[in-house]
């Protein structure tokens, strides 16, 4: 990438830029993505993502993503393969690696699909939540990872004092509601969304309202939109829900959904976390 | 295998059998497990679970799975590579593929880990439901595919009439909720546990109260036990329950949870399904 280029992309597609082709590309880790060791594994999904997005015999529209996170991720060079592994009419599947220094750091698969319209219905109830300009973002506090700044995230509920929240903090609840929009504002596609899936603090933290050692080491992701929705949606807010499952033996997991504003169900989220105490 | 063995394996046991070593095996599809087309996907997670357990150099216990259905299988012999893809001191991350043919029919990603105990706790509430052995069960019934009579099924709700139910058909909902046990009785372990988290009828049937073409694309599950526990469940049945979240687009996924009796959270797992009209 030239210097004109890294000056007008924005920050998620200077994170997630790849170089390379034909499904064997490098990358770099981007400071303002940082997490508290290494980089936010939304971005490092969004990455993955995106290498299926760019090679040349990508098939139809992402419908799933898993990403298993291996190894601490190093600031600095990396190095990304994908592969399909299978091509039908209508589907493909992919398996993806991220590496540095010729160690695997992260596994991944993904299906895409040229998909076709069907009977649609939204079984989950879209949750209420006051609209996101009321309420005060979490943009500036201090004491946060970096890549907390690459987004305008605004709590309705299930943060950790002293974060800013519309309602009451909740007792024994390991669930968040929150508003969340690209920092600065960006269109909305897969890469973007891939990202947002993993935009929630470790359940951990809001269940037992205090930080302790939690990384994510596995994260699905369905799509339920195709290209031209999340275009249609551009840059506004997305209403973010999760909650915690089952809390044991140094792991949970976590649901999440991904909303519009307007109670389009955009993309459902699990992921499993390593967590100590 | 010799013939002693097959006399005496449970018919998950034969199902999933695989023989080989070092990571490269061979295994055959199982006619008692016999989908409408090709073999019942639980089983295939199954498979793919067993090779990563029967790996020499195994570290630990699942904690997660995610099995991708590249392609039917066809009835007959299929090839398996489990690979150890970076392992940690506590950690291992494992690459999977079942091949036929010199083809990928599926691909998956597992890790294993050294649990340690933590704080626990279980958010997510267990589901009343009434005692198995006063339901129906679905053994014996005409017109359903093969696997479904290596299950002792008993639905709580959620069924397609005329399966019988306890509770009375449901409107607009994509809910099951059913008690499972392997047919003959077999203790639980993780390749039981992880077919059994594939053992629900398609969301859609359920949701549309009537069968079309339906798939599951790909599969994660979140373990929440260790062998020990599992042990200790031994041959009891289990309290399954699945739900629907969106369908759209030719695809629909799926939220599944698998409980203990006494109500221990012990798999959590979510699909995304192909459908058609």
């Amino acid at each position: 990438m030239n210097a004109d280029n890294a000056a007008t992309l924005h920050p998620l597609d200077l994170a997630t830029a790849l170089s390379g082709e034909g499904g064997q590309y490098s990358g770099q880790t981007s400071a303002g993505y940082a997490n508290m060791v290494g980089p936010f594994g939304g971005v490092i999904a969004a990455t993955l993502q995106r290498a299926v997005m760019q090679h040349p015999e990508r098939l139809g529209e992402p419908v799933a993503l898993t990403v298993n996170f291996a190894a601490p991720i190093a600031d600095g060079d990396f190095n990304v393969v994908a592969r399909p592994a299978r091509t039908s009419r209508s589907t493909q599947h992919w398996t993806m690696e991220l590496s540095q220094g010729g160690q695997v750091s992260a596994t991944a698969t993904a299906i895409t699909a040229l998909r076709r319209e069907t009977w649609d219905a939204t079984d989950l109830p879209f949750p209420p939540a006051p609209a996101m300009d009321g309420l005060p973002s979490l943009k500036g506090l201090p004491g946060l990872p970096k890549w907390v700044g690459r987004y305008d995230l605004r709590l309705v509920r299930g943060g950790i004092p002293p974060l800013p929240q519309h309602d009451k903090p909740q007792v024994d609840s390991s669930e968040t509601l929150l508003w969340v929009r690209d920092e600065p504002p960006r269109p909305l596609d897969f890469v973007a969304l891939a990202s947002i899936c993993d935009v929630f603090f470790p359940r951990s933290f809001i269940r037992r309202q205090r930080m302790a050692m939690a990384g994510t080491v596995s994260m699905t992701v369905y799509f339920h939109a195709d290209a031209a929705a999340l275009a249609a949606h551009g840059e506004r807010e997305l209403l973010a829900h999760a909650r915690g499952l089952r809390f044991h033996g140094g792991y949970f997991d976590q649901a999440a959904e991904i909303w519009s504003p307007e109670g389009v169900l955009l993309a459902t989220s699990n992921q499993v976390v390593y967590f100590k105490e």
